[in-house]
């Protein structure tokens, strides 16, 4: 069972996603007026359970951004050896990772544009798993780490790539820009650690290849990101974590390959799904 | 007037703050819940109408972080020359400004104590204004900026200073320890440039200053803050923005002053208050 968050007859509902379309949920449960709410309450379950046998609700809808009230995001940084090299900085692999946050308000939903500012145009793609916190916790030891992960879903890290380095410290600007990334397409409860251990990235931007790697590789794994952050901040469900991008965004490339009006971006995993997206100018 | 959340009786209120205690007006105003929902719904003056005449309802309270549920918090870094300077890099004046996010979870209320985790000990004062958005805005003009700010208040940007610098970039994991810095006490209506224009910034530990600086002096104005900031994300009322700190942390003693347990921190600002905190070590 997967879990959207969408919008339809110009309303925006969650439910459970089918082949054919949606089965909203939200109306069932008025004390989770979002799908935030009932990952908070853990809910997952109970949703699954409410939408056994309900037909569809909306085969006419949008993807939205799947947790779009999600108040912390936090992503991991440099987090594969190779995008390490792809430095150049001549750096052995650090002993912690580089986290920052970004706002809900940077994502958009699966089959949404990524917006192009007219600012800059080193609009980039990153691919990655997110996984979304269903169990508080503070200081939490790495065997214990899977027990806190309620859902997966996926991230187009979408970057002004340009403006990352605008400053002395810290990539805020560059990752924050309005609806330049996008997080979905649903929410895969996590039953079973070899959805992660197993699971294998790859990104195509117009059918090519750019990113295609194991999770495995990961210089710092999800275990350890759990325990690193929850050494600092208690983490609440619904926390979500972007866990890192492999080597092969469009940067790297020389000349670098920047997105363009009419791309087409996939970022695929394996037993989570596809978060595709088409690139656009903003109409300012 | 001014307005704080603060807990009294188990239960979380906000209300206006008067000189015996607090005039509880959440019951007024049962669509806004929280202060944020004030906030957003450009509600201070009528908060501000209903408090007239109305009688006391908490004298026994404490502070709350002042609109706990703050979803976006941006601090500005390196905002005075003098601290440019600090870092004895050599760099001349940044080009742009550094920002970060902070998690509200990151912050406490006045006269609570700033928690010293186990891990480190290297907690540090910042001493800042902290702007509140009353009107959303995109790609704003730095003469139109000061429309877009709802209130004022204080921030004690505490900071675990070692773990500023774990990473290759970005401060995240130093600045985002649970309730190591703190946002009050309360909001001061802004109606009037010189609310900002003519303050000066003072932090005392224990008494002792360690800052003292007119926020005239910032390399980055707050009108400049603004417009750049909504060049990238269109500001909405609730968000806060952490201005700057002056120079006078307590890292750039040699040796460094960080902060002990029975500390008792107080940034002042002239219109605006003083917030106070004690220090306290985290029970684990």
């Amino acid at each position: 069972m997967k879990f959207a968050t969408y919008s339809a007859d110009g309303k925006t509902h969650y439910g459970a996603v089918t082949d054919d379309g949606m089965i909203a949920l939200n109306d069932d449960f008025p004390a989770w007026p979002t799908l935030l709410d009932a990952v908070r309450a853990n809910g997952l379950a109970a949703l699954a359970q409410a939408a056994i046998g309900k037909g569809l609700s909306h085969t006419d809808f949008q993807y939205e951004m799947v947790l779009p009230n999600a108040p912390r995001i936090l992503c991991v940084g440099v987090n594969f050896p190779d995008r390490n090299a792809e430095y150049k900085d001549g750096s052995a692999q650090p002993k912690y990772m580089s986290l920052f946050p970004r706002f809900a308000s940077g994502f958009t939903g699966h089959d949404r544009p990524l917006i192009r500012p007219p600012e800059n145009h080193t609009l980039d793609y990153e691919g990655e798993v997110a996984i979304v916190i269903g169990k508080a916790g503070r200081r939490i030891a790495q065997d214990d780490a899977y027990d806190h992960i309620a859902a997966l879903t996926l991230c187009n890290e979408g970057t002004i790539r340009d403006w990352v380095r605008h400053a002395k410290f810290n990539v805020t600007q560059g990752k924050n820009w309005d609806r330049s990334g996008a997080i979905g397409p649903w929410l895969v409860p996590f039953t079973d650690a070899n959805q992660l251990d197993d699971a294998r990235i790859m990104t195509r931007v117009n059918g090519e290849v750019r990113q295609d790697e194991a999770l495995s590789r990961m210089m710092f794994p999800i275990r350890r990101e759990i325990e690193y952050i929850s050494t600092f901040m208690t983490l609440q469900p619904g926390d979500i974590i972007v866990t890192g991008t492999p080597t092969g965004a469009g940067a790297r490339f020389d000349p670098p390959r920047y997105l363009q009006p009419g791309d087409v971006v996939e970022i695929e995993v394996n037993g989570i799904g596809r978060l595709r997206n088409t690139v656009e100018d903003e109409v300012v």
